[in-house]
């Protein structure tokens, strides 16, 4: 019992450190595929959003989401992790307020600190979809408005005890509770900020803006697939050999996969192997196989990740199309891929394939009682955090405003909120658009 | 028994995960040290080569490689680990086809990960030194013969009960399996594809075509240095303390012995502390000690490292005196020093020294005996991966073309291969060379 | 018995590893906040700065820093770990002359390893704040002696049972003895130095020198960050579950804090959000809590790192206004907060919050007993320090030289160095001074 706790603690920081590491990937994914003049923004913003959503989760996110409650929210050990709490109790032997997570024998703060970097993954997702024209303080504004309310809101519903986990519906480390709501969030931000200036023109012309710096934006997705290594087996919250062992690897065959897939469709679909789709391929297949990765066997994995390289090609041409400009995919990713896979649950889970009882998915003879519980949490937390979400953005724009001048924005976010260059000695070439002139005198006016 | 696995299990998860990682550092040398114009296709590169070398290994690499069979190769349990196995049950108690790894006790899926991270490095080696010429698809065919065919067939020899085990020849971690194995295949792929244009010119002379971004290869180097710790150490598939803490420090030894070494001896042979050299010789220095680093002395593994060191260095100069075109030094790294290292098992290894019974080496008093096992080690799989390596790249010539057009290599492979540029808002410069016209008109004709 | 000693193997050879890494973080930070002129000076002084301090360390820093011996220096020992020692045996049962260790169940060498990461953390900070200047080979000289002498003495005193240790003074990671130690060796270094040319003009004006790319910055300071869940929790030398999540959390919760503070006081000073300051930020938060992680509340830990981040921002300022050319940023995050984050466990410790019979800071009724011996050990190591460290530098210049000539300075060091160039095909722009003719000519008489 004792050595039980130990090395499930070393187990749960070791992981939970690889997924605090994810901040570096984000940041490199972003700051890779913008602007070289919106980085220094980018960069700070990552920096910014998992110090002010830590903050928010300390203060009263935590117990909105792993507090006793009813079904809908927490209501004991609100703030600050204040609650009487036992742990690493477990069971009948834990008494405190935060029940919903007394399976796990860890301390109290081994458990907040595992979740806390969670917060800051579904807080970050939003950073990318909206940059390049958001204005670093209401995005600030935004994050912490995530972080204290709408994660642990929607984290309470699946993770907390709530009215989904009754429901039957499961999501082992996060497709809907992470990925789908940062998803959400940031379809809302996109809609209430517009494209970026020159993205879509009046001529009906869809401008691509490629990413400054392809090095860093395969870094950031290397640190994102390593630090998917916590995400997914470290959702154990125990150092269990049989399931840590199956996650590893069907998150790493997802990945592979989708890697496979989606380099393939961008072959056959834009004529060559796009290294951008080869790297949202990868995230693609790790959002996927995020929800099912302890549900699945490594074979239906292989489905799952090939499925997720396929629709975040198709997905990111879609978006394009129908104008919503989403600078780094990330609607592509966190919020299709994130869908995809927790409906995958209810289509390819076999029946404690790791240990969890699950019941089977459509695919394995279990009808459609496991779908229908998936898809009502992806459709119920979509509702809830889109138009909770757009209401925060509407209310953030009426009173602070929302986006850069359009002066700023063409001259770049790194002068303008920072005053920064991220690269001051390198000469910069920035394309020369044909209407560069009406930019400049929009610009000149506003 | 049961507390046992667990910690096992852990520790072989983690250093795999590291070992995972070690792609990142791979990618980010290779790009640094070749030219902004191929950045794209090389980071391209090393995602789809872990990606279709994961595919191949659990396809049938892993089989043929760790599969009970005869003693050149596997023949139970071959495709997608499906033979019979209670893993973790261990020595006697083991009941399955893959009886060669019946010494761990961990999960199946734990041990095949940890093997799947491993040939992935084999196959990566390859692509730094075909780097700035070959064609992505026909990397990638080769990449795949190598991790279903190549890779585990001298896997089986050395680690899978073959015959290279039964003469007694030792290879902790693969300076062999790995390193020498992936150096060959870069050999044979290299004499195929001739150097890349502009290096050597008919004028007798060599042309230096320095890398683009030392940052980022120093962010690799780094980063390599990481895995190895997990490379290494994590060979033991069992968390030993007095061994893991004996292997973690022959590694760190020998490469900080190797960084010594050959920033002197490039202060002296070139005049200046080269980085690429310090650079090139820490990977040295961590090659060599891989197949020694349980067998050996701590203090042994200083001079293991300060030689590699060395070697690194003459090596890269001698290769290039005799036009073999290594854009990343990568045989000098890889298969030079996989070889040195492999044979130093022969000279320094101390019987028991951290478990294993290896006998004695030369300098310890162990006479040749060990020694011949370990060169027979080295010819025998330099001669069966060069010239099985060289038909496969001849074939893949014949069939599908391996080199890209002239024309393709002086404008990049970046846009030929991929139609992206890793960095389109940098100003880049492009050394002129005296004979650029000529580059011109020949690539004009092609 | 047995098992604690497998997994505290496991955690101390973990964290190890990840302090290991920090390598890399000093080596993004230091060369983004410099200029690219000089970007393969700082990468080579990274790289041979471990190896020199792992040499050095290994030789003798070890004996003289854990060795038996008196209150002031280890006698016993003291060459390449050859003393005898019973480890993983602990308190009595050990038998060795490494007993100020022996209350960790660990392997020698994990125990040495873990030992020397941080010796070469102490040795790297000082290679940031004498950046763009010193001479490689002079650099190298210093480190060797820091980390064979200067490090293991004021090592001794608070982590060898020396007399800082006698006292009461309380330093948990290392706030003193690893960043306070590093930078007053680097305020030595840059007093014998000088600022860089260009950086006080004889008008009494302060030029900035802005760094030449802050997305490889960024890299170093999550790098860190993720390193210092080695460093802090790693000084358990144990899996003690209750200490290390302790120390996690109070780790990132200082981090954050410093974070929004940073960047709201420079906001607040600066006029806008400088993204060099919230990096030094967050740096400066984690330099802080070094010391008192295991020793206060979640609750302190805010409120030491919301200080430390508005201590880093005045005191760049404060440096730049004294003509003190720090590049990096050093003294600020190291020295100053290194003695703040000392002095802080005699204000806000609270007796045995993880286990360590501490006694109560000022803050916690505890009086003034605790703080004098913290304030004692401040003044005493960072006398010692700064004052021989003084003296090295001035006989490396006496000796050797310690600063390039100014032709080299100006043309950057890249070159003058070491022959190469991080980015010989990428375009870069030098500012144009207006002093540039009198630079020039000066350059040319040196």
């Amino acid at each position: 019992m004792e050595t039980k706790i130990v090395f499930d603690t070393i187990w749960v920081l070791f992981t939970a450190m690889l997924v605090f590491f994810m901040n570096l990937g984000f940041a490199m994914v972003e700051a890779g595929f913008a602007r070289a003049k919106n980085c220094v923004n980018i960069l700070s913003k990552n920096f910014i959003v998992f110090a002010i959503s830590s903050l928010g989760f300390l203060l009263l996110g935590w117990g909105l989401m792993f507090g006793d409650g009813n079904i809908f929210f927490g209501t004991n050990g609100l703030f600050f992790l204040t609650g009487p709490d036992n742990s690493p109790a477990t069971g009948d032997a834990y008494k405190g307020v935060y029940s919903a997570l007394n399976w796990t024998g860890v301390p109290l703060l081994a458990k907040f600190f595992f979740q806390l970097v969670f917060c800051g993954t579904a807080a970050t997702i939003v950073s990318g979809a909206v940059a390049e024209r958001i204005k670093y303080g209401s995005f600030i504004i935004f994050s912490f408005v995530m972080s204290i309310f709408i994660y642990p809101i929607v984290g309470h519903w699946i993770w907390g005890g709530g009215w989904l986990a009754k429901l039957g519906m499961f999501d082992f480390a996060g497709s809907t509770v992470v990925h789908s709501v940062g998803g959400w969030a940031a379809l809302a931000g996109i809609l209430v900020l517009g494209p970026r200036f020159g993205k879509y023109t009046d001529d009906g012309k869809i401008h691509p803006i490629p990413g400054h710096n392809l090095s860093i934006a395969t870094i950031g997705v290397f640190v994102l697939w390593l630090g998917w290594f916590g995400f997914n087996p470290g959702s154990t919250m125990a150092a269990d050999p049989a399931a840590i062992s199956h996650v590893v690897m069907t998150t790493n065959t997802s990945a592979i996969a989708a890697i496979l897939s989606s380099t393939i469709i961008s072959w056959i679909v834009l004529g060559k192997p796009d290294l951008g789709m080869t790297l949202n391929g990868c995230l693609a297949g790790l959002v996927a196989i995020t929800a099912p990765c302890a549900f699945v066997s490594v074979g239906s994995a292989i489905i799952i990740g090939a499925i997720a390289g396929v629709l975040v090609v198709l997905s990111v041409i879609f978006f394009d199309r129908i104008k919503i400009d989403d600078p780094v995919g990330a609607l592509s990713v966190h919020l299709v891929n994130g869908i995809f896979g927790t409906i995958s649950v209810g289509l390819f889970a076999q029946d404690k394939i790791a240990g969890t009882q699950t019941g089977n998915g459509l695919f394995f003879g279990g009808g459609f009682s496991l779908l229908g519980a998936q898809i009502t949490g992806v459709v119920s937390s979509g509702l809830f955090v889109f138009f909770l979400s757009l209401v925060v953005w509407l209310v953030i724009k009426a009173v602070f405003g929302i986006r850069v001048t359009l002066h700023e924005e063409i001259e770049g976010l790194d002068i303008g909120e920072h005053g920064n260059n991220a690269y001051p000695e390198f000469l910069i070439h920035r394309p020369v658009y044909s209407y560069i002139g009406k930019a400049r005198s929009a610009a000149n006016e506003n």
